[in-house]
């Protein structure tokens, strides 16, 4: 990947005020979860250096692991060519699924272009 | 990662009409770019083997690399625990963004949690 780093990198909240957020674990390069960041949630991602995420359902920040201890410090952050997604590159304590999976995409679908 | 294949998993398009879809590369494991799947787009997927998504801007399917060439093979796909996300494991011919960098998250914002 480039290396371009940017203070004045960031999602395009004016656009899009609910970017997608992935997080990647660091180590395996697992992809663990999506989730949704408004600026609040950003904001506290990139000052506390902890994954906050915004609900859809509950309407609310929330920081990731808050109840479960299952917390996701972010080692990098990276925003993409038309800034409505955010790439974390996190250390996940613990499962990140609610489900005790390792991440929330354990299940696959059949082969794609297999037959029938 | 578990490895439950399932005919049946499938967003959950009822809810929501538009899922995020995550390519990421199956060699390096970079995570390439996010698109948008609605059904149609999920289901030409499937069939041919070619990641296809659902422009939101333009209001319409398109399969990646129609233009430029820079076709994604689906190799395996995912789907998260809320059914409204899907990871594609890919194969990426070229660039996957249309800037020409590999991946379409190559600019990096500052260090999270560093001091100012």
């Amino acid at each position: 990947m480039g290396e371009r780093v940017s203070t004045s990198v960031e999602p395009d909240f004016g656009r899009s005020p609910l970017v997608a957020a992935i997080a990647q674990d660091a180590g395996t390069r697992e992809v663990l979860m999506l989730a949704w960041m408004d600026r609040e949630a950003w904001e506290l991602t990139l000052a506390t250096g902890y994954a906050h995420y915004h609900s859809r359902s509950r309407d609310r920040l929330w920081k990731k692991g808050e109840t479960s201890g299952n917390v996701q410090r972010v080692l990098e952050i990276r925003v993409d060519c038309d800034e409505d997604a955010v790439l974390l590159i996190v250390e996940q304590t613990g499962p990140a699924c609610h489900t005790g999976e390792r991440s929330c995409f354990y299940r696959m679908a059949p082969p794609p272009g297999a037959p029938g």
